[in-house]
């Protein structure tokens, strides 16, 4: 398929007006303003949601109610359930649900222990795709993936592969590229080498006995082999034996594919002004409704789930509607391929202008600390006045820093319009994909910053004056 | 049997010289006091201490060669056969097994889940001592223990009691004298109010899905019921659904007693100076060997044998040895009931005389900042010269708080004279009895300042000239 780049493309249907060669790109296309009187009333929304703790209540509810929902799991289906009625209890006018299909994936149980002299149990989690198995072999330790990548085919026949490497700790989650990087490309690598298994240390920042797992795909070709993360301290603890002399360990996985689920995209919509005839465009926000199993997703991502749904529930709650509709969107699977984030773009392509602008929280609760927007340069103006409504929550206007989220990068790659609010992520992965990403792991005046930036925002772009430069790009998805 | 209060005692004694009268009593008897070599030669040492890594190497040893070592298990007879090695390897001049038995109590396996509209898993461990069973109930929550023995008897039959007390924390974990009574009485309260089973919130001061196990019992009479703890989040999950309406739950535990164990106090000396002929008199430190099996019995109580063999190791490779012998003991079974401290006292109370004073370390390898000793008065002055110098440290003479360390508890309630160094536990609680008990919440610097006063302190009062007052009272031993 022939792929004309966006830039590119993009400049010649600009470059047509002829007055366009004399004046600024943008200057082609009235730059897109927010009126006053909006940003008047985005004030008071954001005092408002920054005093109100609907966010955290709504976030308490799904954890506790629902606890752990693994997609496709039969409380993935009672999470649906309660976003549903959450969203109608909360006021939204329209609620409905979208199919989403993906295989399914179970965690039965895993067990590790070194076998031998020093003889220990090891705490593992096995990673997301990892088939089940149990393998009694020698540990092979590798500092890093690239070491592992650099076996030769058949170095580790019978053996199992340790990948050591230690994550860095940073506020953007800048770490996490290699960590996961370790967790998706590493079983692949041992298996090429031959190994029997496949072992690392989990892409975490913290030093708790709970690995971190996550999704892990195998290269076509290859046949897959139990693959498990070890916890921090069992991590050390290995290297620490492996540097005395050989080690056995057993890994005994019960875990697999198992069919194929049918889960659903939540949708809830706080429906514009019926004045102004541009209810039928969108701002979306949300989160994913999915979490790992072993904790009860709550900064992964009932988080993400309760702001967007309590910044909606607030907009809905105003005297005077902005112009657009606010849709919030609980995605379904996310964690093992953006399931729901390509069924939505897969759904609503020929609506991709209709989508003024789009953000999703999937990183935590922690403060937000910067803001930007991928959008054109003739609605950056706008950009920056909702980076001024943002600014008296200790939010940085940084233009050229992160992108979409996960479950909306789909879409942004078809041509919908972004942006994206960056929380504090310093600790998200002593947490993150853990049995301890639980409530307590946030703090509730954080949570309510977060809501009062996504109730601005999205207020604010549902409010102004011209588009944020959504349109249909001749472009194919990224492969997630 | 009749008791004669020790205070009584020692004062009718110590009357009886008519001069006595008139003098303060400790004048009876001539001051301890430490000669000024000896304070000289401390300070080499403690400074000697300080720049060694010994501790932290001998406690790295134990914790990764034999990981867990729950008392009467296979690895507990390995971390006897490790530390009779390690003395070995360290230079002590003689190392002994002395015969440890008692009941022993083994874990297979624990779960718990909530049932129904909010089925999810929840984090506990069985506590030490608890029957295994499976009971499917509802939970009845009561915020502290008292509300808990509050109850009817027949009240709560057929249910499960949640007793949700959190304990606070304190530099001196003063909070676990609460937390560790839940613990000890709330299986029997539970029962005499009809429970089927017994959960409690972990005595922990963290936040992670590391339940915190350790021993229980239940009164005489009582029918044992499966007991278990679950993780601090765990609990905070349960008392917000139980806020919400009746919540079952099913526990599941594989545990039990199961025969009797051997185990061994490992003991190894350093043999005092050949001239003086006092190296038949001991000071005596030590350590825990034992541990609880989720973790690798870092904190509790890996730190406590590392560092006192590292002190005893230091002081053996001085030029000039002190006059009486430096004892080391590694006790057998401290966490089922101080087997190994019971065991020491009624083998050498015929030669309590002989022990010239004694300290444990059983409270993790945080920072030493307070000595005392119990000793008589008329050896406070050399309990002065030993807190001069350990003030370097950062430690200070502190006359009135704190008591002797559990496993030479038993024989200090039969005379023998005691010290104590405390450490700072401000963060114990948060891996104490958990998984989470490993090696790297250990700061090598901070265990290097436990073994400078740990040498210290045992030199110097293998050094003085007098004693600290062992002298066997006509007491029974208080029952642990």
């Amino acid at each position: 398929m022939r792929v004309v780049p966006w830039v590119l493309a993009t400049s010649l249907v600009l470059a047509l007006p002829l007055h366009a060669l004399a004046a600024p790109l943008q200057a082609v296309q009235r730059p897109t303003t927010i009126p006053d009187a909006a940003m008047t009333r985005a004030s008071q929304l954001r005092e408002q949601a920054l005093a109100s703790n609907l966010g955290y209540e709504i976030t308490e509810s799904l954890t506790t109610e629902v606890g752990a929902r693994l997609a496709g799991s039969e409380a993935d289906a009672r999470a649906v359930q309660w976003a549903q009625a959450k969203f109608k209890e909360l006021g939204y006018d329209k609620v409905w649900l979208e199919e989403v299909r993906f295989p399914k994936w179970e965690r039965r149980s895993e067990h590790a222990a070194v076998l031998g002299a020093h003889a220990q149990r090891l705490s593992i989690l096995a990673l997301g795709g990892s088939p089940g198995g149990t393998v009694e072999a020698e540990v092979v330790r590798f500092a890093d993936l690239a070491s592992l990548e650099a076996a030769p085919a058949g170095s580790l026949a019978g053996k199992i592969a340790f990948v050591d490497h230690t994550m860095a700790r940073a506020r953007d989650g800048a770490g996490y590229g290699m960590g996961s990087r370790v967790r998706s490309r590493g079983p692949s690598a041992a298996i090429r080498a031959g190994a029997a298994a496949f072992l690392m240390r989990s892409a975490g920042t913290d030093s708790h006995r709970n690995p971190h797992t996550g999704i892990t795909r195998f290269d076509e070709g290859l046949t897959p082999v139990p693959s498990a993360a070890l916890s921090l301290p069992d991590a050390d603890q290995l290297a620490r034996l492996v540097a005395r002399g050989p080690v056995r360990v057993r890994v005994e996985l019960d875990c697999g594919w198992n069919g194929e689920a049918l889960s659903h995209n939540v949708v809830g919509e706080i429906t514009g002004a019926r004045k102004g005839g541009k209810a039928d465009e969108v701002v979306l926000i949300g989160g994913h409704l999915d979490s790992w199993d072993p904790g009860t997703g709550a900064i992964d991502d009932g988080a993400g789930v309760g702001l967007t749904m309590a910044a909606g529930a607030l907009i809905g709650q105003m005297k005077q509607r902005p112009a657009r509709t606010i849709r919030v969107v609980a995605f379904a699977n996310e964690e093992q391929g953006l399931y729901g984030g390509k069924a939505y773009a897969a759904k609503h392509l020929g609506a991709i202008r209709k989508h003024q602008l789009a953000a999703e929280s999937d990183f935590g609760a922690g403060r937000i600390y910067a803001f930007r927007s991928g959008a054109p340069d003739y609605a950056q103006g706008a950009v920056t006045q909702i980076a001024e409504a943002l600014a008296p929550l200790g939010i940085a206007h940084t233009p050229t820093e992160g992108g979409p989220g996960p479950d909306i990068s789909p879409f942004a790659a078809q041509g919908m319009a972004w942006a994206t609010l960056r929380q504090d992520g310093s600790d998200y992965f002593d947490y993150h994909h853990t049995p301890d990403d639980t409530l307590d792991k946030i703090e509730p005046k954080a949570l309510a910053q977060n809501v009062a930036a996504y109730a601005v925002f999205a207020y604010l772009a549902a409010s102004a004056d011209g588009d944020f430069g959504s349109e249909a790009k001749p472009v194919s998805p990224p492969s997630e």
